[in-house]
């Protein structure tokens, strides 16, 4: 759908966050050439979950395979919930715990939006992504450095209330919609953001270089949650020019959970970025939680 | 309250699950001498979320310490999601990414269950429980080795369909008010449980001998989820005696994701187990996931 000059994706009537979910881990595996018997591990890398029991993995898992073993278990730091599990994932392969890992992020943002909230209902797309990550023996290749920090004095501005135990389903009353729904102080979410990012990349970029002697002109493409469309001016200010990141918010909106895999996918479907390539992943997310990722491909 | 024999807690009228979550978080730095300026990552381990955004771990540490900055994420495999938060947090303390790491469990199961569902009715209690890990000089001690496996065809042995996006709580109705409610088979349950767990724990004591040559008769405890009545019935299946593990299900019911750290907490305070001993944390979740992890304290 459109709003303005922005395109939103919307979820088909009948169809679930499963199904998107179960396609985009069915596809990640067929490109990778891989059936589910090849997989260790399944993280699900949601911000919203299918059901509050049991997690999302195991739920996407018996869609796949389910007379298969394997360890499946969530991962959650919202937005950047992928983000957080390619750092968590890439421990265990480097370990060789295990050697191939699926994560699968996504969510129906749709499904939970404030209609008299305009800022957010005209934001959001529903998606979902997929990726194998497998151990391989070359170390110059995976993650080369990560930095993950929470602001919580801002948990609140960006929220659903309902659902959880603290206002819970049962609690549901016409009166009460608006606890159940999308929730997000657009400009005080904004002003804390840009307040918090210099810094933190300013860490970020000290580690990248400290630990394996590269900076900001070796990253070869920015993959940023597309939280947005003030996307452009917080990369200015963190100093990332825009030849140097991927901002598709007027195509596809804020695909919560699924924008970083999303966009990192149709960047190597494309050719945009390829084997040895230097990439980012970063974004912020709700809590409210930053987070960037070095990973050499 | 009491039950027969046996007897359950239950979360004070106008208290929360985030009350309790960050007592135990309150709790755990005070009894390790620490300040929330000490903790390098928080993570929030439970079965049931707080809210749908943002996560467990950045709404606890808000309640702590809301002007600090701190890692925050969740680990969710549901009744076992400690043992993968331990799992996981070893890998940073290992790898020295993070120096502290803090753990929060809890759940407060009592607001789900289904009052004419006797078996889970009669079976859980609320509580939380928190532990904090740091990375030490000693690589004899700490995760020595861990298994965890899902069978997601038994996915819906036990779950709650209602609350996440597929039955979502605005769909929620006093005809639906199951579908919002603890669900478990519990003879099903145990059936696919017995039948998994001796495998199971025979390729975890093959991986605990591969690694560092230990087996079964050099655990000093077990600490297994309190999943039911039926821990008696498994640990015998598996082959541990009773002698070498804690079953207290009569004295607290499961306490879901608090159940592991609250039993392990305990056995630190009375002595029960001491630095140097081998304890084997384990039980299983809804999945159906089993868990087990070895750690040298």
């Amino acid at each position: 759908m459109r709003f303005g000059d922005q395109t939103r994706y919307r979820i088909a009537e009948g169809r679930s966050q499963l199904d998107l979910l179960a396609a985009a881990a069915g596809q990640a595996l067929d490109r990778a050439g891989l059936g589910p018997a090849d997989i260790d591990c399944v993280i699900g890398a949601v911000a919203g979950d299918l059901q509050p029991i049991p997690c999302t993995a195991a739920l996407v898992w018996e869609r796949l395979a389910p007379r298969s073993q394997v360890a499946a278990f969530d991962v959650n730091s919202t937005c950047t919930s992928f983000i957080t599990a390619v750092d968590v994932a890439s421990r265990y392969l480097v370990d060789g715990e295990y050697q191939r890992v699926l994560i699968v992020s996504g969510d129906v943002g749709s499904r939970f939006l404030n209609p008299g909230q305009r800022e957010s209902n005209e934001l959001f797309s529903d998606a979902a992504a997929a990726v194998v990550l497998t151990a391989g023996a070359d170390p110059e290749r995976g993650v080369l450095t990560s930095l993950q920090q929470t602001w919580a004095e801002h948990a609140h501005d960006t929220e659903i209330r309902g659902g959880g135990s603290l206002v819970p389903p049962y609690a549901y009353s016409a009166e009460r919609t608006a606890d159940y729904e999308f929730d997000m102080d657009g400009r005080r979410a904004l002003r804390n953001m840009v307040r918090v990012l210099p810094g933190f990349f300013e860490e970020f970029f000290d580690r990248l270089g400290s630990s394996v002697g590269l900076g900001l002109a070796d990253v070869d493409l920015f993959v940023p949650h597309q939280a947005s469309r003030a996307l452009g001016l917080a990369m200015r200010r963190i100093g990332i020019p825009p030849e140097q990141y991927i901002d598709w918010v007027s195509d596809y909106g804020n695909m919560v959970s699924a924008s970083v895999p999303f966009v990192l996918a149709r960047c190597l479907d494309s050719g945009r970025v390829r084997r040895g390539d230097l990439v980012v992943l970063c974004g912020t997310a709700a809590g409210l939680t930053a987070n960037a990722l070095a990973l050499r491909l």
